[in-house]
């Protein structure tokens, strides 16, 4: 045995036992009786506890000094666990278990906020959340920008100053096409009627089929949010049914395929390892953007929903394959993120980031965050928030801590745009097959060219080395123009 | 923080990982996709392993050392963590992970062997299960009997001379009990029919709320072989549907609430010790026996279940309460311990223990257990095994290396005999209760005396304290005899 060899064998037995902790959270989610919540906190932080132990334990740094192989792959490893661990070891343990006290504290305080849209129950613990997140970053940081260091948790190689280089280049043209689309009088219809639980159920299931999901390394459950979880060869999704409106049912399952079909593309020999699960946060959301978005809400595949739809729930008042997609990607007015459309979205995102980037830097003060919301939501939106609930308290994220992490959903979007632009240049009869319901030559390609290399190589470069350019706003943009001016009449 | 504290402290957090490995048993046999087998042995072995590590962590000899608490729930905190450690490091790692190892691989064996009726196929392994298990018990017993010291695991205190004195006492009246109801000319009539899994569901899980189960903690799912899982706030039962027999399904899941029950119904103030679960297996089982039996097949309660599988089912060709009753507790000829009733159980077990008793001695070689069990199933039963899955190869257990277990099913059956007098005795109005299809009087009465204590006392302390009296074999064989005297008019 080498060192390597020691090293990861270690490492593998901290990954499964992180897998343990993931399915731990699928399960609360899931099929958790309500009485057990109190006992699962417990068994939850008992499990942090020991993998933070695995995390910050001394002889991998004694591991990593002899450890150098020559391959690639070896190589790769070795980087992921060293940043890993560089990163456990610099925040000391008091703060790491503070953060996971007040954070898992600060969600509940946050639901009740948000239920009573009341702002100043939710400050003084989202104060607090924010104190200790900067505390964390200036550790991590080391002089550098603590935002970045937050960023560089969920999208490695990544800096606030590129992600707002990309946004300001995004905005205009965003703000313009949204104003043109809501003042356009060729507005889609909106989908009317009931449809039933079971039917929705049924169909997200033929759905995920349709995508690549494969049943006997995953299921499908019912969850309040629908979530993707698990590495490796057990990733389970869950989906929500809203009886007047199947399109959430059917399009979270979609993008929640995305994310699983990620995790199950990657090769199976680095299951378990550093390299086993998806390489960033952005990359992932690349994934189940560009499987709801670009493949399921485009017309072709549009078109053979609309087949299935009308098979399922006979005429529900959209007689036209052209019209059903009009209706697929309507865009109306709206204050909720998880409710947005493909034009209006990376708005939503590209005010958090400027707001949080402010206050992890300590120029928006928590008490004044609303305002500064409020303020920015009529100048993107051109509308006022109505309520808290539909401001600043509407996601959890900041309850929990998560600064950092709205950036790469708009990241997300960004690859899949240049992402699907490669992949209708490598797969020249992918309309033909969408409309057939058949998505294999796109999910394919995904899985070929960015999916089964998992960790291998960085966030940025595995998105360059699938299109064979480097990612930029302009193919997101290009698309969204096109497509939205053609449903759009613009 | 005094050592107890620190020594309870560490305790909580271990009970906390072992309540979650218990999950993830729960999830494999429920939930996990089939394709997820193998990755879930390496999260179930790294869970393993940090238990282990924990258990055998020497700062507990050093707590233990410095802990003196006064109060009795202390004393009893800090004797069953003394003898989980003192059990815990006197295995060499090394066997411990052999055991672990070998046992996993042999209930796949197993499995193939029992479905191909191949004995020579299991031999090898089982062969070096006994092995293992044998030098376990050596380490375990230090000069003692070996077989003892396996039994200790189960049922604490418990030994083989004590349990060979009772079954000894038990089996000819048992033997003649059950000669005399084969050749009664009153047989019951024998349930036919086709009994929909949709209904038998939802009457398994009326009866689970008819006996108490407390749904806010616990839920009911479907696996092979019906079981109850975890402690504390969270215990999940499993059933199983055969159409063409109900009572498979209905008295499965009311056994399993009685496992369930006894782990909710323990003193809050106990969860996440060692204090918070079952004190023993015979224990534990004396309660899923009771409900299931004594109670759920007595003349009372199986009345009220006429009525109600008439309501579901219409009519089932048996009119009448009493035939049903009759019915319930038919006693046929059988090869297969999980399908006997309740005159012909405790001779399967009997069988077991003397042949594993032997086999742990040394008496026994494994190459000739198969010819001394046909040769004891014809002796005990009059019938001759007419193949291996009917006979050495039809239970689980010796596969995975439990020798000391079976036992405690009897000892089960031997201490619900006993509550049951008691509880008779406690509540005068029981059969007019149970009638009603009310149990809340007997689960109470349970509740209160038994299952509050979880670990406090020993377990036939428990027992004697519930009881009354010193546990003995006489209340249940009594029992056994007026009941189906009375059924079959011996």
């Amino acid at each position: 045995m080498t060192a390597y060899d020691d090293l990861m064998a270690f490492q593998r037995q901290t990954e499964a036992l992180a897998q343990v902790a993931g399915r731990l959270g699928w399960d609360q989610e899931t099929m958790m009786p309500r009485g057990a919540a109190e006992q699962r906190s417990e068994e939850l932080a008992a499990m942090e506890g020991v993998l933070h132990a695995r995390r910050t334990d001394p002889r991998i740094a004694d591991w990593l000094a002899a450890s150098d192989p020559a391959d690639p792959v070896g190589r790769a490893q070795v980087r992921l666990i060293r940043r890993s661990y560089d990163r456990a070891v610099k925040v000391p343990a008091r703060l790491a278990e503070e953060i996971a006290r007040v954070t898992s504290v600060a969600q509940g305080i946050w639901a009740g906020a948000r239920a009573a849209d009341d702002v100043a129950a939710f400050l003084p613990v989202l104060t607090e959340v924010i104190g200790l997140r900067r505390e964390e970053a200036a550790c991590l940081a080391r002089g550098g920008d603590p935002y970045d260091a937050l960023i560089d948790d969920y999208e490695p190689g990544m800096t606030a100053v590129d992600i707002g280089a990309l946004f300001d280049r995004m905005r205009p043209r965003l703000v313009a096409l949204r104003a043109a689309v809501l003042a356009s009088p060729h507005q889609p219809q909106p989908l009317e009627g009931h449809f039933g639980t079971e039917a929705q159920l049924r169909l997200a299931r033929d759905l995920a089929t349709a995508f690549g999901y494969n049943w006997d390394n995953g299921r499908l459950d019912l969850a309040v949010h629908p979530f993707s979880s698990g590495s490796g060869a057990d990733v389970r999704i869950t989906t929500r049914v809203v009886e007047t409106d199947p399109f959430n049912c059917l399009y979270s399952t979609i993008h929640e395929v995305g994310h699983a079909c990620y995790e199950l593309g990657i090769d199976p020999d680095y299951a378990l390892t550093p390299l086993g699960s998806g390489v960033s946060m952005g990359v992932h959301e690349s994934q189940s953007r560009i499987y709801e978005n670009q493949l399921g809400r485009g017309r072709a595949f549009t078109g053979w929903l609309h087949g299935q739809m009308r098979d399922r729930f006979g005429d529900f008042g959209i007689a036209s394959p052209d019209a059903f997609h009009g209706t697929v990607n309507r865009v109306r007015p709206g204050y909720i993120r998880t409710e947005a459309d493909e034009v209006q979205y990376n708005l939503h995102i590209m005010m958090r980031f400027d707001l949080e980037r402010a206050l992890m830097r300590g120029d928006l003060a928590p008490r004044d965050l609303e305002a500064a919301w409020n303020d920015r939501f009529l100048a993107d939106f051109g509308v006022a928030v109505d309520r808290p609930s539909h401001g600043m308290l509407q996601d959890v994220h900041w309850s929990v801590g998560l600064f950092g992490y709205f950036p790469t959903y708009a990241l997300g979007n960004i690859y899949a745009g240049c992402l699907y632009q490669a992949l209708r240049a490598a797969v020249p009869d992918l309309d033909a097959q969408l409309a057939q319901g058949d998505t294999s030559g796109a999910t394919g390609w995904l899985r070929e060219n960015l999916q089964r290399h998992g960790g291998l190589y960085a966030p940025r470069e595995v998105v360059t080395r699938a299109c064979g350019f480097a990612p930029t706003e302009g193919p997101l943009l290009d698309y969204l123009e096109a497509k939205f001016g053609e449903i759009y009449r613009l």
